[in-house]
């Protein structure tokens, strides 16, 4: 007999989460929070109706594990959500573990890693960095949110311990593979008219933070030419910065972030920090738009007397997923045979670097995603979930 | 014998002030707050000194005032100052106010106008607008500042009733006229070689506000031309709005301050508020410009999908100072007989709608103001009250 996971499946999982976080701006989901733990309270419960325990590992991810010994074939995602984000993005890959689990006949641990959107203490995909050992333990532990909480107070609340984050490589070893099911965040799928796809590999990544340095001069009473206007100096490098990425559609560079300061209305901006996060499949041209985006900077800085700093907060090079797993995945019913590059950064992504990975993506009509408009229908989450379980079934035996 | 102000005499008050809201970044002394309050007692002293009564109106502003029956000529100027400010700006003139009272053989009102930066509930010339009945009081008592404190609180805690704002401009009564000296905020004399100078008049102003609303997709999933990303299109409106300023020196555009949503590093800005301070001496340019601003929103806005809102925050025609007042002060020895066009807005070119009013500025070297490298001489600041207070004696009798 055909192994099926339905719409109605996972509507009945996906009922647990409602409101969770719930606010009329959208899904706040955020780590080591109130909401966090009610989510950690739901993984529970699903784990018992599976029969299974569950474990909380050093850096909080949340493990529902088989009784037999492992290694086991991991499957999940995460549970936590963007400020003001969508219901789908994480939730529905953990809600597609369990179904997976408890329809698979071989046995599969159900993982929901910590903080995957790092929105709180700006640490993204912190659970997996935690499990292959690339987080800086203990500069993460002192970051301070905005309301001033260290991360490594804010994990004590949440009944983490932080000083036992270095262990948490130990873990890995528990797993022969991890799958991780998504909703796509592009319309890709959608304009494809395919239900699911298979990822072949994550793009590369690279986080730019610009520091402007100006002069907070009275904004009426400083001359046009004596003036040194870091906000102005921003503005001049976001639009040289876009048109420095603009020869293809597949680079993406966004002005994510902008600190003004002073800020106030009647004074010239004295200091400006800026981020870019920039996306191209091939790394090496990351690397010549952020040679070209700092020789702008240095001609804007000559022109406008501001000091602008580029430097490079992190670079991914990307990473292509496992060839058996992607066989396997794209093996299924109602998959598509073209396979998909990810401009996201994701665990699986993470984890690929020591275990074997990989993911599918579920269609997004509107691709939205990171807002409360992020939907998927469940009739196609149900087609990628039952080819995931189909091929942990095929790569367990 | 020639009456006569030196920089000893203005030396010995300023000390009196040195160290209030003094921090490493500048001089910090907003309104209605604990450094206001020492400014308070500073004031009151040197009232006391001088044998006069000190005087609280219903805006907050101090007055030392004669024995004799009024209306008074006022001379005077602020003791607060911007975030992480300068020390002259402000309180300079309200020192040479009291030398000015001291010395003149003509009854003196000295007037401390109360919280003219508006730096804490952006409420700029505030005393004064109070004083010619020009706040919209039930909008601005409900303002808060970034820890959440009303100004109605604020105000009551600093020992002023708010509820007896309305009554102030049954004070204005007391005043002939108002004398204000301030330091130069350009190097308009320093370039002239000039210690003092007269202002013919203000230039005029606008404040500007653009709403700018886009989405909040995923910063590196969501395709280019997917996307409406408010902060990009904010970036673009900025370079524009400063190049339809381009066509003359005399005219200002800065973008002040910038507050971005969500401002997370993954994610494309779903709305930004800008605010753009445009000053130029002729009203109907500001007005040119502002319609260009808003024709370059719609196209920016049509490209985008980020829609843009452009609205006038505030708007000064500008005003020129009293006739009679100016010839006055520029009959004085060692002031220009070239008169300056003043870029910024004061307490005495909001009094001038109701009082006769005039101003003489103090040469500033390096021109900045608003900032901790702010700067005057002493002893040009002793030709300008010198100037001042022979013409305060002519314009008296």
């Amino acid at each position: 007999m055909s192994l099926e996971i339905t719409a109605a499946d996972l509507a009945a999982r996906m009922a647990g989460l409602a409101g969770i976080g719930a606010t009329p701006a959208g899904t706040n989901r955020l780590a080591w929070t109130t909401e966090a733990l009610k989510l950690r309270e739901w993984f529970a419960d699903q784990a018992a109706e599976l029969g299974r325990r569950c474990e909380i590992d050093p850096a909080g991810n949340l493990w529902a594990v088989p009784e037999t010994e492992g290694p086991w074939w991991g499957v999940g995602s995460h549970l936590d959500s963007v400020r003001d984000g969508g219901i789908y993005d994480g939730p529905l890959g953990v809600v597609a573990g369990f179904e997976v689990a408890a329809k698979a006949r071989v046995p599969i641990a159900v993982i929901c890693l910590a903080d995957e959107e790092g929105a709180r203490y700006n640490t993204p995909t912190f659970g997996s960095r935690a499990l292959v050992g690339r987080l800086d333990i203990a500069e993460v532990l002192e970051r301070r949110d905005g309301d001033g909480t260290a991360l490594r107070e804010a994990m004590a609340a949440a009944g983490v311990d932080p000083e036992g984050l270095a262990q948490a490589p130990q873990w890995l070893g528990r797993l022969r593979g991890f799958l991780e099911l998504h909703i796509d965040q592009t319309r890709e799928l959608a304009t494809r008219d395919d239900a699911a796809g298979v990822v072949s590999s994550l793009a590369s990544r690279m986080r730019v933070e610009v520091d402007l340095r100006g002069r907070a001069d009275h904004a009426g009473t400083t001359r046009r030419d004596e003036r040194r206007d870091a906000m102005s100096a921003a503005a001049r490098l976001i639009v040289d910065a876009e048109e420095l990425a603009a020869d293809t559609s597949l680079f993406v560079v966004t002005p994510t972030r902008v600190l003004v300061e002073p800020n106030a209305l009647t004074t010239v901006a004295a200091h400006v920090r800026l981020w870019f996060d920039a996306r191209v499949p091939e790394p090496a041209r990351l690397d010549g738009w952020r040679a070209a985006v700092e020789s702008r900077a240095g001609e804007i800085g000559a022109r406008t007397g501001v000091t602008i700093e580029v430097r490079t907060a992190s670079r991914s090079a990307g990473i292509a997923f496992d060839p058996g797993i992607r066989a396997a995945l794209t093996a299924g019913a109602g998959v598509s045979a073209a396979e998909i590059v990810c401009f996201a950064g994701h665990d699986a992504g993470v984890l690929a670097e020591r275990l074997p990975a990989g993911m599918i993506f579920v269609r997004n009509a509107s691709g939205i995603s990171h807002a409360p408009e992020e939907h998927v229908e469940l009739s196609d989450a149900a087609v990628a979930a039952t080819v995931l379980l189909r091929a942990v079934e095929t790569l367990a035996r």
